[in-house]
């Protein structure tokens, strides 16, 4: 390896409330070294910084590397970002205001140093890494205690003029709703397409209806176990899960008429059971779709837990 | 006037079915001088472009420019445009495959040439040189015949991987609709708040319900009439124009679920009645909207007809 290649490494890190992801990658965006590290969030998340830089050395030592041969940082973080650089609370981490880059750029004196929030730099590292391949326009949408999505437009993440970009948990579907949303509003998409809204649309079926189904008296029942009887052909389950899929291929088809994209990817918990729901969602955007856009791509999230690291990577490449 | 500012001018055209457009616009996007010719179809489109060149070349003449002083030339087109230059047909101006980029070329040798749809041209007009005042995040929706929108992100136009971006008017908004849509789906938003479709809704109320209006019995009701009543506190167009003001107000709730602009601005001949429609649309959205895009703007478009040419010159500045 000579040294003109070897100087040229980007540094990805995702922040996240237990683990901290690391990852070397080259300019090609091709992940060289990962670790993994636990997120001490105590003393106000005064020792997370510091962890970070300390381990970075370890693992850039054992890679032929030091500091300075790092040319890009990227920091993916869960909460709000401002300016590419700045927290300002709201993360979990027991941080208060600080500037991420601002602190980091002395240990980095060749570095461009960007940061963003977690789940649009997981959407950027799906996009451009993992399921999209190289397509430069598409939503990444993750289902699990709710419902969000990262926007990629041009290769670049779509924040929105008040950060409210992808923010389709909260898209209105439901006009007859009475129960509010975490958001304070009623009849949001997340309030029966998240993981707990699938358990409580079940729940409320299976109150109402006697359809036969194995997921009568079972004990804490999971979004998991509906969708996993869906799979085996439970009728209430197919049902439920039928629901779920028309009101998120309804879901995709507003996002078209707005944004057109080439491609839908799908992450987070509830998509692990992705097969049941992908074809219900995929049929149902088929139906409500204008039809330009009808062959809009949909696939699951290739990328897992590493979704972070190279989308972080991919903010500084 | 000396001759380094000159020869830097931009010429707007904006090619409608019946008239064509054109401005002389400098640097700053400022309109310096603008003109209006006939559109001739016959003859498969065959004279337009030279109409065009030959009313350029005059109206350049008497303000002391030639061809060669013009530094870019955009063109607003009412069909499908493609790479910036070429129209495949469904122009409506009798045209087939040209690329109009090519063909303008040899006559502007110092110029960048480019070419767009001219819905998207005139929003772009509009957030750039019009009602928003310079915001780049903005969406311009347009109401007549039908309804479409011209999304603009970091002050460019977003078409969509298939052409589809902006069609609001096929936002799918009623699943117990049995009418068709052009479009060949039921329940699209045009089919209630396009121009028609607000005439379709007030008469579909008059013979349901009993409520006194002064719309009862009026021969070839318009949307003006329905909003007109509106205005003056007619009952039954009051319910009306409510409704409709709902269904927009929502619909830009879901752009804002996607897209979160910093603006919406409506045009179109519906919107000329636009103080009755906008303080509903606007009231609805901050019902719907998820918090963070509460504050998005609403205003009413600002440039009229003069939107294209503003827009078209913006396509190379």
């Amino acid at each position: 390896m000579e040294a003109y290649d070897m100087d040229k490494r980007i540094l990805g890190i995702d922040i996240g409330g237990t683990t901290i992801k690391s990852g070397i990658f080259d300019q090609d965006a091709r992940l060289l070294r990962k670790w993994s590290i636990p997120t001490r969030k105590e003393d106000e998340g005064q020792h997370i910084l510091s962890d970070i830089l300390q381990t970075s050395a370890k693992f850039l030592q054992e890679n032929g590397l030091a500091f300075e041969d790092i040319q890009g940082v990227g920091v993916g973080i869960p909460g709000p970002v401002l300016h590419a650089s700045t927290v300002t609370g709201g993360t979990n981490l027991g941080w208060q205001t600080i500037n991420i880059a601002e602190t980091l750029a002395p240990h980095f004196p060749n570095a461009d140093i960007r940061c963003s929030n977690d789940a649009n730099a997981a959407a950027l590292g799906e996009v451009l890494s993992g399921a999209g391949q190289g397509i430069r326009d598409a939503v990444m949408i993750t289902i699990g205690t709710g419902i969000g999505a990262g926007i990629i437009i041009d290769g670049k993440i779509h924040n929105g003029a008040f950060g409210g970009g992808g923010e389709i948990g909260h898209l209105h579907v439901n006009d007859r709703e009475t129960r509010k949303c975490g958001c304070g509003h009623t009849g949001c998409l997340e309030q029966y397409c998240s993981a707990p809204g699938i358990v409580r649309e079940a729940k409320r079926f299976l109150a109402e209806f006697n359809t036969p189904s194995i997921l009568r008296g079972k004990n804490n029942l999971t979004s998991k176990d509906v969708l996993d009887a869906a799979r085996s052909g439970d009728a209430a389950a197919c049902i439920i899960a039928d629901r779920t899929g028309d009101l998120l291929g309804k879901a995709c088809s507003w996002v078209s008429c707005v944004l057109d994209p080439a491609l839908y990817i799908f992450g987070g918990g509830v998509s692990n059971a992705g097969d049941v729901l992908l074809g219900r969602i995929q049929k149902a955007y088929r139906k409500y779709a204008f039809h330009v856009s009808g062959n809009a791509a949909f696939r699951l999230a290739a990328l897992g837990s590493d979704a972070g690291i190279h989308g972080a990577a991919r903010l500084v490449l």
